[in-house]
């Protein structure tokens, strides 16, 4: 079977769907590639959406999508709550079958180098693909945002040493897949949920791979969860721990939801794990005996 | 996509090697179709495997297999612990994928009218597809066995209405698709195992669907669960039960087992049930993506 990674690049643009939908429409050009799961937020102001396919393919359509979305979006005039330094704010590269995480970081800086030469946007590297530990985590390198940029712009890792005019800098990089879960709790009171996702977060000296936040969705208390290596803490052992921090405060899990895609391999080591299936394999799996050899 | 069908015939034959590999290449002479999951025991005395592929294909390699069957065993030598009445003993139908039951029924008609007139073996249709009551349960089907056959003979469904001198009766049917899931207690008492396969199975007042035994293996207590209904009870449904009775008598479960093939459908269910996920669905599966529309 071929290699295939995934995509997922973050635009600045979350309201006007003219612009929303020719950024989509500019990686959907390649037609070898599977482009979805488009998604955009009036308040964040910000829209992304997930290309799959083998790399090389991938790299063409998302690199369509960047030449669109510096025409098209000026950064100068952008507010929104979420955190961007630029019009095509962050670009990962995922490793989902056949592909290493090397193969990943590589194209990250194949891209890199493109956007920096070609349409003269600073880009910094981050996460696996980051060659300075200080652009590693995300959150760092988007620090004091786009109108930060110009002040404190240290050397990319590729293309001019100053913002773009209007498309600000962009971050590229590699990571491994990441499973969106929220859990919502059977009561109103978000400090439980702030105080549940402090609890279980990583950085907090929770469970490994795990980002966490507390919010208010629809009346209830949310703890929506970022796992960023299911193969440390898979949705299954997140609720799990969720649960038992909820009981101790009297309060039930109403309903989960897994957000976007997960991976095969996740639902397969979830039942290994929940139900002690040791030896289950996706190979198990009827459907999937239909199409491989 | 194309109707897909899955086929597990049973052979009374589980020790002599080259029969059982007669049998299993008749079925692959079929090239369109997936034959896999070759069984056999020999304290059983008997074989099985697992046929995928579209309805008329799936029905013309288990043909195949049932030629060669009848040409290789014969049934008056026969000794084995599992209840048997021909040398094709049972032969089921279960939908897979855009197939219903009644096809299903209907395919068993078939494969019974051809056994009957080609093989000159009397069949009886069984569950879904048995025309009367009495025949629906397979234990029913097989009581007194071959050897009771000659004197308890009923009018078959195809076919003459006396034994095959050499290959019995064949038992043909449709059904649902059946986990075979195996429950190891953390002891070597198997009184407890089998206290709870007699709680948790339907006709003992337990569980819809569900069917249990209780065995000592591998020197430890083992729940040995059929689910012949995911959609009524699924694996961690069970699962969930046997934990609980396992734990008013102070034991705990050691590990689990999922026997052979599951459905997509059951793992995306075990998610929704498990984890209260209510709204996940087989499209959110990364690898599915990549192949449908």
């Amino acid at each position: 079977m071929q290699k295939i990674i995934e995509c997922v690049p973050n635009f600045s643009e979350g309201r006007n769907l003219k612009v929303i939908r020719a950024i989509f429409a500019a990686a959907k050009k390649v037609k070898t590639v599977r482009v979805f799961e488009l998604e955009y937020n009036r308040d964040h102001n910000r829209c992304l959406f997930t290309i799959v396919g083998v790399p090389l393919d991938v790299l063409a359509s998302v690199f369509e999508a960047i030449k669109t979305a510096t025409k098209l979006i000026d950064m100068n005039k952008h507010q929104g709550e979420h955190p961007r330094i630029g019009a095509t704010d962050v670009v990962p590269f995922v490793p989902v079958f056949g592909v290493s995480m090397k193969e990943c970081v590589e194209l990250a800086e194949k891209l890199g180098k493109k956007v920096g030469e070609e349409l003269s946007i600073p880009v910094f590297l981050y996460e696996e693909a980051a060659t300075k530990q200080e652009n590693r985590n995300l959150a760092d390198v988007r620090k004091g945002e786009y109108e930060g940029l110009k002040v404190r712009m240290n050397k990319p890792d590729f293309g001019p040493s100053k913002t773009h005019p209007t498309a600000g800098a962009v971050v590229v990089g590699a990571r491994k897949f990441l499973i969106a879960f929220n859990i919502n709790l059977d009561t109103p009171d978000v400090e439980i949920a702030k105080k549940i996702a402090s609890a279980i977060r990583e950085r907090d000296g929770g469970l490994p791979g795990v980002k966490a936040l507390g919010f208010k969705v629809d009346g209830l208390a949310q703890v929506s969860i970022n796992l960023a290596d299911f193969e440390k803490t898979n949705f299954d052992e997140a609720f799990r721990e969720v649960e038992k921090l909820a009981d101790k405060m009297n309060v039930k899990i109403k309903s989960s939801e897994i957000y976007g895609m997960i991976p095969l391999a996740a639902l397969v080591k979830s039942v290994k794990t929940t139900f002690k299936a040791d030896t289950f394999k996706a190979g198990q799996i009827l459907e999937g005996r239909l199409s491989d050899d």
